[in-house]
């Protein structure tokens, strides 16, 4: 029986309290690391938390339910406590697997433990994520609540004054922040390592702000009440007391991350009042380990993310040259077109991120059909791309463009994060490569590849025309998981057979993983993807007229590089690989570790990009960089000579 | 003759302000791209400050001049033609070349052109790099004062908010940021966009701010003058008109980033009262191009960065084992105990910046050696590590320590920046691969050499023992340029010879791209770096039991692998690549790649992470990955077999 009632909460809470303590300190001391501290401070506000809001082990599978999202994912103890408390697990199972290699109990708080709406450890993240569950919420007229527990020391990081005016902005009434304020960090007072205003922070920024004593029920409930009132994101700022509950530890900034010895723990559950089964706990975890130890390396088993049935399988036909940031932005349309006409006047779950980059990527017309859909989101990276991971674990279709510096360069970190925590979020990037022209070296993104490769389950397509383009927008809307898309900037004409016929044409499927051979070819093979397929289609003219046939193959999935396709290329004896892309992390690397790998011996030309490049005209910067058509050409005829 | 007084000044500004817009105009059209419409409110400043600061072609190699930082580098032809005005070059040679490949009138400001201090263009980093040069200044008690210049849409990146709370922690009342607050972003109106209260945000900061109108320069002088006078950083808010001068372009979004046509060209020119010299100017436009049209992909020669001449040559000796961290803390105690020796009771150009993991990353000791040059920036790693970048080109030895998620994962776009500005930083990570054990997996940085490797001029040196890590850091300190010299977490025993002497003895310097042989062998050859080297030597002590003799490299400079060490090692039959790194992206995929460059044939096997891992001891982990000792020799003996 939970209680949204203080009165009836509180000898509740209080008994609640000193379990929850003793198990933050069994753990830690069993684990001989993690964070006690912040786990002590912030335990009574978890508690009350978790006994206000409407969410347990009942309903965690209902999208009606709150949400509690833990920004500073190091108190997981404290988490942990609070959740066993509360039904999810035993009690005794957290303690005696914490941090303990095979165990879900982690280091950091990770979707694969049962309460966790969101895996967090990277700092500065947690709100734009709660900001990610609010909007779900008032996009699909839910009437819950968003709560994001987060650390003080936290606050330094930049991303949070992104979040704070999203939430603003986007009226998320529904979202309460609490911040732990017990005013010690790692290196020591708050302060000191960094004076803050935290106040003035958030009320400059629009909410509003509640000072509470953090160990007093009473003024957390009465918070969490007034919270629920107020017509604009609240920060309720608890001030609190590292370590509290056990008077040696208290206001210690050392115990922020430093677990309490065995005799030390004997003399806090002792003042805790707390009976002392460490010996038992000790065993438990040397059975579990046992059980684990010769394990290969699994993850647990991650939540399964529900599917989202749509049918946009009416594709577009283009003829005429025109750039794949158009193809994708109709393809876009004609699922906004789909989905309006599916879901009527009901919520279309589908949403369109941008940073003030919309004309250039090509999401004006979704807003145009779906303009509650869209998420303008100003020029804020780092938080848009949480939020559109978050928002994508809830049954939204999720969708964010922007260019390749800012969708990848500048967010890796967040992807990496939403990669963790299995999101269902579509990247989809323009203006990559050295097509970007005049805007520049800063501008040139040349490590799409080389930055998502590093992603374990993250798949990277860049697609070669316009109509394979559409093909991939419509496969990644239906195919659950992250996809990277990566697209230039520069009008490129449509693919075509050596007949005149369209290549990809209206029978065309995308299929991850599966390259398309062009060109047939005996002399080498030239394996190419993205923007420079229409240069790569000219080389091989070229090369035609000097009686030089070569394979071609678009490779439209670099990092899932097809063993038959590399077989078949390097029986021609030389491969050459040509992307607009840095030419050491590429296509080309790929390839090189394939051939290997498979155990292929043929020659290996690669061309791409060798350095930051120049700001001009993109086809003047080809040239430049030795990767027009003439010049790529040139240096094949030299390479295939005998 | 320039003048800090606006009654001397306010002649001069007025002609030039009409010739600049002009050229502004020019060459945007010219270029058929660019951004007249900011260059055009934010001139009337740029002229103010280029006439009222202490900064000219005759002084711009003179440390005691004043800085000017463009953040919003898409302003760049506002910024040449105050450039041009001020005598740094001709004005038509930047508008005939403005944004022609080859030339260095770059779509954004790089430092290629003279008079550019910084090269930007991804927003929201310049407030943090102009902080870099307000610091150098107050380290080394220059009296002088740094301008930075943003425009009003980059107020919305987070990053702002950690520049802005590190200048008032670090007193820089020498740096005044201006913002050209024309409330136009290229998707609309600021505060449609995301509405922001700039003026709060950043008293809420600490800063002082004055708002004027921007095209007065009576109003922008009497602003520089206050901001002398304030004991805190102060913000100059300038009210100004998108497309000013030129009326049918004022107030216009579209003119963001749209060059103006011929005829509208000409009408502006007309309005401007300034000479139509278009003509001249293509033809001098189709001549440059010609001349430089063949040219190979190079860019133009960045500015000299100065050698810092400091001999710490004094190297330590380790013969018990002990982590890397500690080795590397220990260099640099020596570093600053060196130079504290050498600059005696003067500044001593050595810089260490902490994210509030001192503890964690051993920068505690050089503190308290030289605590002024201890930065403290808190939890604010975008900021960070911008301004280490900024700091690193102003003759100051700098270091920037930090976990690997935090120092490479997280910050990489604005190292990015920084290799792009050509920057001379010694970047330090720590806690990289599984070694860090219990935090799990957002802490596991497994793509330290696969993000770094995207970065043309950033050198990645990964050592095996204390003893190698010692030389590395004593070698990085005395070297030009970029480096990322990452290391675990655990203790590491020394290696030594199979007679049980160092092999990193007293007489061993580090050589960058130099791996070094630890044992010999026939059957095979493993090439590793970084935390595994101990396990390695066990596998082959293990192997050595079987009859089975390895060739054991250790290669610390996995981006730099030696194509003779690859050949003799190729010569075996068998490479196996082992790494504490994502198996995709790291040292293995850099040898496959080398393998096929260099024609060369045999087996290759690597060892190394297939997903995010386990939190738990790291010795667990690395065993539930199939990276210990024991399971890597194995599959070794498996894969030798005939």
């Amino acid at each position: 029986m939970k209680a949204k009632n203080y009165m009836m909460a509180v000898n509740k809470l209080k008994d609640q309290s000193s379990v929850a303590r003793a198990a933050i300190l069994k753990a830690t001391t069993i684990a001989g690391s993690g964070h006690p501290g912040g786990s002590m401070s912030s335990i009574d506000m978890l508690l009350a938390l978790y006994e206000y809001a409407n969410i347990g082990h009942q309903n965690f599978n209902q999208e009606v339910r709150d949400r509690i999202i833990i920004s500073n994912g190091h108190i997981s103890p404290g988490v942990y406590s609070a959740l066993a408390l509360n039904g999810f697990f035993d009690m005794n199972d957290f303690i005696s697997q914490f941090r303990l290699a095979g165990s879900i109990f982690e280091g950091h708080v990770e979707r694969d433990t049962p309460g966790v709406e969101w895996g967090s450890g990277n700092l500065g993240q947690g709100l734009s994520a709660g900001c990610g569950f609010a909007l779900s919420s008032k996009l699909k007229s839910i009437d819950n609540r968003v709560y994001v527990l987060m650390g003080d020391g936290e606050q330094q990081k930049g991303q949070l004054s992104e979040a704070r005016r999203f939430a603003v902005k986007y009226g998320l009434n529904n979202l309460t922040a609490l911040i732990d304020y017990n005013r010690l960090q790692i290196g020591g007072d708050i302060g000191e390592i960094m004076p803050q205003n935290i106040v003035a922070n958030y009320e400059s920024d629009g909410w509003k702000v509640i000072e509470i004593d953090g160990h007093s029920y009473k003024e957390i409930y009465a918070a969490l009440d007034q919270a629920e009132k107020n017509d604009a994101p609240t920060l309720i700022l608890a001030h609190t007391v590292m370590g509290k509950g056990v008077a040696f530890m208290e206001n210690k900034e050392q115990y922020h991350g430093a677990a309490l010895k065995e005799e030390q723990l004997s003399k806090a559950l002792e003042e805790l009042n707390q009976p002392n089964d460490f010996k038992h706990l000790k065993e438990m975890r040397a059975d579990f380990f046992k059980a684990h130890q010769p394990l290969e390396c699994v993850m647990p088993p991650h939540k399964i993310i529900n599917e989202l049935s749509i049918d946009i399988d009416n594709i577009r036909k283009y003829d005429d040259p025109i750039d794949n940031r158009s193809a994708w932005g109709n393809a876009l349309t004609d699922i906004a077109n789909g989905m309006k006409e599916h879901y009527k006047d009901t919520f279309c779950p589908v949403a369109v991120f941008d940073c003030d980059l919309q004309g250039s990527v090509k999401t004006k017309d979704f807003e145009k059909v779906l303009p509650n859909n869209f998420i303008q989101c100003g020029i804020s990276e780092h938080h848009t791309a949480t939020i559109a991971g978050s928002i994508s674990i809830e049954n939204v279709l999720t969708f964010f463009a922007d260019f390749g510096v800012f969708g990848i360069d500048e967010t890796y970190n967040q992807h990496r994060l939403n990669d963790i925590n299995m999101t269902n979020l579509k990247l989809i990037v323009t203006h990559v490569g050295l097509d970007v022209g005049e805007d520049g070296k800063t501008h040139q993104c040349l490590d799409y590849v080389g930055m998502m490769r590093n992603l374990f389950h993250f798949k990277v397509i860049v697609p070669v025309c316009p109509n394979q383009t559409d093909r991939v927008i419509r496969y990644v809307a239906q195919h659950k998981g992250n996809f990277l898309v990566a697209m230039g900037r520069s009008k490129v004409p449509v693919i075509r057979k050596d007949n005149g016929e369209l290549f990809y044409d209206e029978n065309y499927r995308f299929e991850y993983g599966k390259p398309d051979k062009l060109r047939d070819g005996k002399d080498g093979a030239l394996l190419m993807m993205g923007s420079v397929a229409a240069k790569a289609i000219e080389a091989t003219e070229i090369l035609k007229q000097q009686q030089k046939s070569l394979q071609l193959w678009a490779v439209s999935s670099p990092t899932a590089v097809n063993p038959e396709m590399l077989r078949e290329a390097a029986a021609t004896g030389t491969i050459f690989t040509y992307e607009d892309h840095n030419v050491n992390t590429g296509l080309g690397s790929i390839v090189a570790e394939k051939l290997v790998e498979q155990g292929l011996h043929c020659k290996l030309h690669r061309f791409g990009v060798a350095n930051y490049c120049l700001s001009g005209k993109s086809s003047d910067v080809y040239t430049h960089a030795g990767l027009d058509a003439t010049t790529v050409s040139k240096k094949i005829t030299e390479l295939l000579k005998p």
